[in-house]
């Protein structure tokens, strides 16, 4: 295939012989990131609660988008009509679109995000996929109720019209509680549906796009290995690792570290969905460039402010022991969020129920993540990871 | 009495003829404001949805907090111990609070602004409020149930601690359905109860608050002429108009323009709770310096922008007709929340129940109003008034 992807480079600067991280610099059309680096949630084409010059002012290099929700709300032919989503936004930086299989396969909002961790208990029903099939699935749409199918095509269609710089292939997201036999299957499947979309990719591509392909498999060692390998032979930009996660974070690692050793070793590989601090800290050491997840945000909806050198990684601002606490969040973290204003007062507007709370919270844990990764960067480059991750951890 | 208020003054620097309306700035301990102004509501010390550096971003030149609200949670005490509220907050302009009388009052929240606007069936109860005597009132916290007392002392006493630059007395805010006699006998009381709050706020005065009467008597011509001049000849800092302002907007108008008249004609003078763009520009032609309203941040979470040269004022982004419109709210608002997004992208974010669309409409509706002031102040001085109400309300 003559997928060369022109305007796009990986360029992996500094192994960290010690700690196996590596440093790298990611280019796309629409800037470049140094990895490791984490790339937050716009869920449906908003970061929530920030503005894009809120992201900006927490320093964040990059962003993503689902393309489950803004295929069914807004749809991608509006994006598209009003210019792509960077446009529609106000993101002018790298982007990154999924592609749309996460959320069709996860069993409800939310739970997927406990399958990944395995801690489904595989009695959820999940009532609004209808069928998966080798050509792909069909599931209800959560938005007008109407029967919408998804393929590799028509998801690489619709990351085309949505025009992030970064694209996810469409592949199946399997549950922790299925057999290896089905595993496998799907596993096999993905690949496939990996196929179709390079080949649907490349009759667009104008060199704008980028695309993943996903590492699967489940729980399993040789079904990871070949997924991977499989992944490494097909002309993908980047490497993405999904699915299952395993029960424990033990099974985490062992998932990932007999993953990437087979996987291409000079693109850049992404962990779906992951990213704790101790998650970020365990797996650069595996190669892993970029971490996404919803945390950040998601936390601060529930007052919750991650926190450098903080035992659990967060603290609860609604707790009682704030209430007269005048001190900021984190004098470090160089963002109006972490700095201007008292816990006391986050604490007062939590309890008032003032949206201003969660606004601040959101910045202030946006920030701690890309403080994180600068400093992550920065210890790898001097050899110091093992010191960082004691100090942000509290270990 | 000794009140002179060394670090306040109010300046009228230019009185237009023809409109009646008037130039002056307002100076207090935390700067300046050219007046006509409007004062934003952080009714729980925090501007809905807003930070204070994005308020400064909309141009914003003052804010208010709401005594009531805050002397239930967190405490006039908590604040005092933080700094006060300009610390609290990080908001460090110039801010005004009122009394805690109009939320006792009011029947229940929201249903007060009704009262004001003369729209109450007098059929509402507040279940709140247990007593008023001439001591002052006792009701029920809607935060834990527990039963406090508010007087014109403690009012002051909280509002001191608040630390505020503006001040407000304490009064009986009267329904519309109460009848003459009522009325009569509240505004008396007021006045005493105005009389106790100058006592009590000079016991403490160290040059940084300036105290506010308020000009009661419901809908009554003489009632008003009696409260503006028992106001005009206490030691106050400046008038505020308050209380019912009739049935209809004529009513309001009556009430206005047989208040004022008798109000010091040197001081400035707050009309409170009313701030649609019609009612500032009616008002300024009746001597109004500043306005104060929750309506630019609650219509915000209603999904409704504030526009100039909209007929109604407004427009809402939630109408399927934004769904495809690729204009910004305003070109000439200044401010990212009005030129950086289009109508379609706010109206996906309502439509996603994204909190940044709030977030925006906020900003938007914040600037508009200050750029509304603007242009108000100037129209003033080159006697266009007229032709600016023309074009702001599109008659």
């Amino acid at each position: 295939m003559a997928l060369d992807y022109p305007n796009f480079s990986f360029d992996i600067h500094h192994r960290d012989e010690k700690s196996g991280a590596r440093l790298g610099t990611l280019k796309t059309p629409h800037g470049a990131i140094e990895t490791p680096n984490y790339i937050f949630c716009g869920t449906k084409a908003a970061i929530k609660a920030l503005s894009p010059a809120q992201m900006i002012e927490a320093k964040t290099d990059i962003i993503l988008a689902n393309t489950y929700h803004l295929m069914l709300q807004p749809g991608a032919d509006l994006i598209e009509k009003m210019g792509g989503l960077h446009k529609f936004m106000g993101w002018n930086g790298p982007m990154l679109t999924d592609s749309g299989g996460f959320q069709v396969f996860s069993l409800g909002e939310g739970t997927m995000a406990n399958e990944i961790k395995g801690k489904s208990t595989g009695k959820n029903e999940n009532r609004n996929l209808m069928k998966i099939t080798e050509e792909g699935c069909v599931f209800k749409s959560y938005v007008d109720g109407s029967t919408i199918k998804l393929t590799p095509e028509s998801s690489m269609e619709i990351q085309r019209k949505l025009g992030a710089d970064l694209l996810m292939q469409f592949d199946e997201c399997t549950p922790y509680h299925v057999d290896k036999d089905y595993t496998a299957r799907s596993m096999e499947m993905s690949i496939r549906w990996g196929d179709r979309c390079l080949v649907e990719f490349e009759r667009h591509d104008n060199g704008a796009q980028g695309l993943y392909g996903i590492i699967q498999g489940g729980v399993y060692s040789d079904l990871r290995r070949i997924s991977a390998e499989a992944t490494k032979d097909r002309p993908f930009f980047g490497t993405a690792v999904g699915g299952c996660l395993g029960g424990s974070e033990e099974e985490m690692e062992t998932v990932v570290a007999e993953s990437l050793p087979y996987a291409h070793p000079d693109r850049p590989v992404h962990f779906l969905g992951i990213g704790q601090m101790k998650d970020v800290f365990k797996f650069v050491r595996y190669g892993v460039d970029t971490f996404d997840c919803v945390i950040p945000t998601r936390l601060a909806r529930h007052g919750t402010a991650l926190m450098k050198g903080q035992k659990g990684e967060t603290i609860n601002l609604k707790n009682a022991k704030y209430r007269e606490d005048e001190t900021p969040l984190d004098e470090e973290n160089g963002v109006s969020a972490s700095t201007d204003y008292s816990k006391a007062y986050i604490h007062h507007l939590l309890r008032a129920g003032e949206i201003l709370g969660m606004q601040i919270l959101a910045q202030h844990n946006v920030a701690t993540i890309n403080r994180l990764m600068r400093e992550v960067r920065a210890s790898i480059k001097a050899g110091t990871l093992d010191q960082l991750e004691k100090e942000w951890l509290d270990l």
